[in-house]
């Protein structure tokens, strides 16, 4: 693909469900070690979602119109000088966050909470919704010979995954239960499960993301009640035969009961991390916590090899992703994917680039 | 001291307010590996109090007249056959819980996790506020020469922050931040300052708690206000000239305000610890722990190491406890010692053993 | 089985090659904790053959006739009063060393450092080539129904290989190079993989070993040559399209030529684990490991939770161990059995209990 | 001090015993985040030394002349448009290796392990004996106003005592035995005592140096004989009163026998961290490390967090670095500087800048 001939489309948010396509010039590389990248397949995240019809997440607000999109997957269209790992033609799955380098997360390993991190579609940098981006080349992971690049799409959300299981440190034969059966409950199943689980109990208020679970990587699974935590947790641990609690929870939901059960459902000097986001403050069963000795831990983004092990997880072929593909839209038909994603018809579509042709 | 001949007397809980002093038979030791410890000093914890007003912890309940006590040096008087580190005559500090040393928690260096865990003043176990005591030889910790059995009794809170500053992992060079001066919060600035931290600020609502706080170990205090956590978190910071965030949050007091500064005063990848007991629920600030991957710890107890390290803190000078002691009282003035300890007036009270003659 | 009528038929080397059978009394429950186990199968091990060739290992000296054989399964024949998770006819895997429980590598998770630790088949304590066993309850483990008592025979060595891998740290994705391919090189193959390891290479000098490795878990082999470790080390990186070096080597051979090897073949910052036994002092590269800040541990025998996570193994179909298994010869053929291993024809032989028939 | 018109005199290598002091352009900015540094003060380090004899460490070898000196502290005379954290006249301790920030090793928080590290002093890299000197702006760590930029050139040995002193995880409480009382041991042994050791004992063939020792930071010190390593370790243990081996053993000789004492000294389940450079290959006593557990490390350099504690450590008079200055010689006397280091007559001579006017 000829930077100078193709389209350069954008999907762009102004406002609160108020979006435009308009076609920006093609970026160039800021530095000898960057790359030309052309996307072919872009993922909807539930933040790009929020930010669709909020126009903010937290303290993150769009003042400015901000193109969307973040999970991504391209080819490599112009090598910078310095560039020795990549070249052009190369298929690529895109970490869509650029840190500082300097700072003393970024020194200490943990780019990831750099304060300085320029991050896809969070405002105010522009997202991947685009046809052409740049990347510094070590942002880059190559896609072997038999990983689509739909599937190289997908591995920003199993780095999502990577890094909370990594967060809760899952080692063979432990049980651990995830709060949750969206697109990143399910892939923190998939990767507990690599990581050498002997069980993973995946926990929903929707029977259909629990048939799904079970599909997927999910030994059990358990519908949650209207019930206090406690008991909730006491029916997950008897579904999976767990006795003295989970060695591991995870919450990818966000939502306080779900919160609440997790920390009842751990067991002593077990450890709890919480992946989703939701509400700010929650009630929070702090003594449970205190006196059964919960690691609890925030997950935030990936960071240092979390993307190189999820390409691998699904080229060695230990997590099916394409599974959770939903369908394919082209770029055109970028808003009514979002609205199918509000709606919760799908688990994931894949928005093509503008330059890509779909069946 | 002959254990035929002396005292066994009892400071007794009956329900709550309701205490009796009783003489039991001198216990035997139940095993070749025991020793009999005669008990010398006691402090009173603030467990023991709570217990004595409302008869329960949480779900521990005194529901048969309990022997109150557990944080005791004493002198050894007997050995049994398979003792091979203690003698008659030495002076001990006595760690008073018994684990099981069969589950999986003992097996794998977690004995204060052992769910059949006997801990001295723990309903149904009685307590250390007698004349003779019986323990493992193992749970006994010779005091070396330069330190007095005074000093030995407060090995007992002094391993409980030990335990939280290890839970912690506080390193060199780190800033760390305790809320609450009570004796343990005290205790834990104490040890953060003597695994190496450059700034430990103490938080309390107390003045005169702060003052001596200042007089021990804390390189800077701060005076807790009635205004959000954040602006409160903000003020600790700015007083300590801490930027970006502690490395270490400790709540040494169990409340919800200072548990929710907490949160927001650590810093990016930092770690909270929470070892002060509370409300079993609180308003928690979950979102700051997930965005900030924040690792927060509950601590319970103490466990392998704790005591030794405790016992080499004194004895190497590092951590002058004797200055916690607010005075002793002889044993047949336990209640009116108890009194004191609720009305605030003290920082630590020793009871002597009933055997012991005090000036 | 009636350990009143039944053999307790023992297999005792009296000094190097010079072997007896004799009926040994029936032992007894040494405490309320303890079980009587019938010993149905015993894998012979490397050591044991040593031990009946040479009398010692080390400085440990056979010099009373000791009964030979540490690598069992059996059947639980009576439990002791306070034993509650074992039941008469439970099947369980045996470990075989039973520590102090009261010294410092005990209480602090590391009990196979235990000073005193009595283990079988190491003088002076006897071993489980015999009828009847008493253990511990919390060293029996449960074989769950789709194991075979046989299978349980070989969880003593496949726990040797779990506690290398943990020692080892391996993590999902990584690169793992094991030197030399006996029993316990293999089966830290398969561990590895079960791991997450991406890639294993199996190391030896016999190609028959390689081949097998290759039909087990390997996904390389190769053929040590007699070249500086240097080229053999860049050789197995090259077979296995390794760049920079093996995340993690293992040793489990003992081989002076191996471990030089090792430290070649590893990469900065990785992980190097001395699994097997050898001669005392060699030639080792140390500015290799000084200047690429290698971590290199030693590992002994296993501990806590390696026994239980080597049964889920074999249990969740994870690792076939029973592909490992030679051939069953009965108790009278004990020394044939010595023999053959000795001269290397089989990869393991069980030998029956005095009571099991078989076909 | 202004570059347009102050010397930049430099001390350069052409090959071994033959060097020539020649002015050199003053360097200017490579990036926005570059700061231009005017060299005050630096020390001579071993391996510059080796470098003047030898024309090579290892496989390093000076092919081009090359400025010598890697241990400086200076004053910030430009900074780059993109610096904040820096302005002209701040004194700074100069972290002397720049990684690349884009490799595994950099991205994973290890940059000593960088591959395309640019360092000092190390062929082809030009070192800091010279009037000015380039570099990223977060490898500059600012003094603060009580410590004096003499000592600021001793942080970067210390840095590499608190490198190799986290290697070994030394922890409160613990005995720790450093092998060799050169700079980079005393300061090891200082460094643990921060860490909070209990026991540090210092090892060295030359009386003076240990007596140095032990009114440095050294709580006990042993004279190595030649005897058998086994027997040296007993004698360590013996003087310093520590049962059952050391926890830490840290080797700053790189001297054959220290390191096989190292791991005799050394206890069950103990660290010994490789700090010193010698030998390529040695007799090493690879069973002692496999049969107790041994946790082994190299230490290369230092890395993320090291400059900042070592700064932190002297700021807060924890460890006197001054102590270990033997004398300032001016610029022009730099060669005979080197002979006295070469002799052994001084612990640190320090070499003031071109600039820089001496008493």
């Amino acid at each position: 693909m000829d930077p100078k001939t193709a389209s350069n489309l954008s999907f762009i948010l102004n406002k609160p469900h108020d979006v435009t396509f308009s076609s920006k010039p093609v970026p160039t590389l800021k530095s000898s070690h960057d790359v030309l990248v052309a996307v072919n397949y872009t993922g909807i995240c539930g933040s790009d979602v929020h930010y669709w019809e909020h126009g903010a997440i937290g303290h993150f607000v769009v003042k400015e119109p901000m193109v969307l999109g973040h999970e991504s997957a391209g080819t490599v269209v112009e090598v910078g000088p310095a560039v020795k790992t990549l070249k052009k033609g190369d298929r690529i799955a895109l970490e869509p966050g650029y840190p500082c380098r300097r700072c003393e997360p970024c020194l200490s390993g943990h780019y990831n909470l750099c304060p300085d991190m320029q991050f896809a579609a969070t405002p105010p940098y522009d997202g991947t919704l685009t046809g052409f981006w740049v990347s510094p080349a070590d942002f880059c992971y190559k896609l072997p010979d038999n990983m689509s690049l739909q599937e190289g799409a997908l591995i920003e959300p199993l780095a999502v995954a990577v890094h909370i299981v990594r967060q809760a440190a899952v080692s063979p034969g432990q049980t651990v239960v995830v709060m949750g059966a969206g697109p990143v409950g399910l892939l923190c199943a998939a990767v507990a499960r690599a990581f050498g689980a002997s069980k993973v109990v995946s926990v929903d208020i929707v029977e259909s993301k629990l048939a799904f679970a079970k599909s997927f990587y999910s030994t059990h699974t358990y519908m949650s009640q209207r019930i206090p935590a406690e008991q909730n947790a006491a029916n997950i641990l008897a579904e999976a035969g767990i006795d003295n609690g989970a060695d591991v929870v995870i919450d990818a939901s966000g939502a306080e009961p779900s919160i609440q059960t997790s920390l009842h459902v751990v067991r002593m000097g077990g450890t709890y991390v919480q992946g989703g986001m939701g509400k700010s403050d929650i009630t929070f069963p702090i003594m449970a916590m205190c006196l059964k000795e919960v690691t609890a831990k925030g997950s935030f983004r990936y960071g240092s090899g979390d993307y190189k092990l999820a390409v691998d997880l699904v080229a060695s072929g230990r997590i099916a992703v394409k599974k959770l593909i939903s369908g394919i839209v082209s770029f055109d038909k970028a808003e009514e994917a979002f609205k199918k994603v509000k709606q919760g018809e799908v688990i994931k579509l894949l928005i093509a680039g503008p330059n890509e042709k779909i069946a």
